[in-house]
């Protein structure tokens, strides 16, 4: 049973941090200056550990085994949000770039190994899951195209700059990469608080949103009587307590949801307000609980709608599919943990990843290690470093069965 | 029975409507350039008619009825929110101009008579009810000190220069003024609802407002499970919704209360809410009514305080004591306006006034005319020019009433 090399893993980890650290954090927005040097740092690590890397089109980091015909695909994102953790990404790169390193010490010129990449712009600066769609080929011109970044910046203006326009697209290639797998941090506090180092993901949670605008008058709120008012914030307020009330018991057992917006206009104490709008979003593994929870906003809205004179009317903003993981790969992930004395914990993954997009054309997989007290997009994001290790391990172990039977 | 001269009291409304004139409206901020041309002017058109007029150390422009030992005293005020309306405070002082001026024509070297004042800043650019403190003698050296308007300029300097500071502050004189009296759009909708021309006001509300923050925690909103996380935006919904419950079941018969503004942090979809504040604010003219409410914001933090791990606090922003009306003043007026075979109502007053602060100090009654649509603090404010005429005429009345016993 092949091992990673822990120490490695981990000074290339903390390398990685340096790009953009912001204290215990990192801020390295996809396409920054920060983020364009981590990819020519990681560019060059690939190729010292014999890997053919390039960074592609769409700003790719992609390194491939040389000679090999059949390849497991590891990977995951180097970009962050802002002032984001040193991890939610960063993990599953480097977990590629060690296990592929490995891979070929171990077996130097054989016909199988293990190909890394470093997607672009997970995060969304630009456009979401950019570079795993670009890679898997799910991604149109026109999107392309229309996409802008911060301060209203085309994407294909960003991409000239960075050198990186006219170049080749890397693609997935369904005869050569049997398998995708993706390790990352849990993001969330079910392991730690199950006492579990390994996750294997069950299915990635497909999100609904809904914007909730409610349209009344502003009127003076002294002067008023209650009975002529037409106040938009107090039918925010009931509607809001409904749905919390509905939404918890159409739950399944892994439903989550949200209101993470509200707001007023004017917004004064002394006025009525005349505009409210709320921010629903809710998600599950499962697509007929998705149509429960969002059949629920219908109806409260409709119910809502010219109650004491205020229009009440939502909009989906988002709506993401939920994407099944492999079972059989998850399986292989399961045993890999036990070869490790580990019991796995099987999870769904609330927040969005690459594996998410992959997962629609080659089987697909992902191991989670936990999260210190489940912070995650923030600077106090971290894991014990013998999880870090023993992560990279049990997909080490789960890359050698795939690839070799044992 | 003396009546104004309605064409000049509408022709002088309308000229200092012109000063920061936008659309159908006024932006005349206290101290703003167009505040003070139309302060000048206004000095100017009390001079015209024949009193004795300044503008004082704080911007007050004060006119006296020469020769007098007794005294009505009328106005209000001239400056306006951002994009206000014409009448809101203006009607008031022109009142004040056209009574001082008439009663002048038709008692020349009288020993009573009319003063006219417009009281500076009562909409609170600077310091709420500046002038009618001032001239209360209600205003201390240490506020005036610290008061900062825009852009956190402060008040000495803007007096300094607007050439203001230095003056003599004029000053309310018991032993002249024998009754303070207000006219004053109602800017609110129930005259009109009631078809009355004409309006008295009973008391001016009292204020209270809270602010209550929840301080919870941000967590993912994908990957933190419901039961783990501490929701500083439900929390705020489920008692921001039983709060409205309760102030339904504790209002008396003319109580008004407002939920001004909600703000979510960070307010974003896939963000659990980590704080989440919420302004409340009500008023009556009752101070029993006011305890009342503010038991129940009180009994409400306390039980959601440590609920779901959510603090949550209040803090008392402001307190405004109701302010009665004179009843003597208010039988006057009531008498006045059935001499003009108009049968007025009675009604609080749910915004503040000028009258507010000098009830404390000198009689006072306040005269309301309908606003259209009850439109205020907006440039849709508006009252029929009828109206506008016969609340001059039965404050001219009572007026008369007061100084000669007629």
């Amino acid at each position: 049973m092949i091992t990673v090399d822990g120490k490695r893993l981990l000074d290339d980890l903390r390398t990685l941090a340096t790009f953009g650290k912001v204290g215990t954090g990192v801020n390295r927005l996809s396409f920054s200056p920060e983020d364009r040097a981590a990819r020519d740092w990681l560019c060059g690590r690939m190729r010292e550990a014999g890997l053919e890397a390039a960074i592609d089109a769409v700003g790719n980091v992609y390194g491939r085994a040389p000679g090999t015909r059949r390849t497991v695909l590891l990977g995951s994102h180097t970009d962050t949000v802002p002032n984001g953790g040193w991890l939610d990404g960063a993990l599953g790169v480097i977990y590629g770039l060690e296990i592929a390193r490995r891979w070929l010490e171990v077996h130097p010129g054989g016909k199988t190994g293990v190909d890394a990449i470093s997607f672009q712009d997970e995060e969304s600066t630009y456009l979401a899951c950019l570079g795993s769609r670009s890679f898997s080929g799910a991604l149109s011109e026109a999107e392309l195209a229309g996409a802008r970044g911060p301060g209203g910046r085309p994407l294909t203006e960003t991409l000239r700059e960075a050198g990186y326009a006219g170049r080749l697209a890397a693609r997935l290639d369904p005869a050569r990469h049997v398998a995708y797998l993706e390790g990352h941090i849990e993001q969330g506090p079910r392991l730690e608080a199950e006492g579990c180092r390994i996750g294997v993901v069950t299915g990635i949670v497909g999100i609904r949103r809904h914007q909730v605008v409610f349209t009344g008058r502003a009127d003076h709120a002294g002067t008023t009587p209650m009975d002529l008012r037409q106040d938009a914030g107090a039918a925010l307020v009931d509607l809001a307590h409904e749905l919390l009330g509905e939404f918890r018991k159409a739950a399944g057992p892994q439903s989550v949801w949200n209101l993470g917006n509200v707001v007023f206009a004017p917004g004064a104490a002394n006025v009525v307000p005349a505009e409210a709008r709320l921010t629903v979003e809710f998600r599950d593994t499962e697509p007929a609980v998705l149509d429960r929870f969002e059949a629920i906003v219908r109806a409260c809205v409709e119910r809502y709608d010219g109650r004491s004179r205020v229009r009440c009317a939502a909009t989906r903003t988002l709506a993401i599919s939920p994407a099944a993981m492999d079972a059989r790969l998850g399986e292989v992930l399961r045993q890999a943990a036990a070869r490790h004395d580990v019991a796995a914990m099987s999870l769904p993954s609330g927040a969005g990843h690459d594996a998410m997009v992959l997962a629609a054309h080659v089987p697909t997989a992902m191991l989670f290690v936990p999260s210190r007290g489940g912070r995650s997009h923030d600077v106090a994001e971290d894991t014990a470093e013998a999880d870090i290790v023993l992560g990279a391990n049990v997909l080490m172990t789960a890359v050698e069965r795939l690839l070799t039977g044992e």
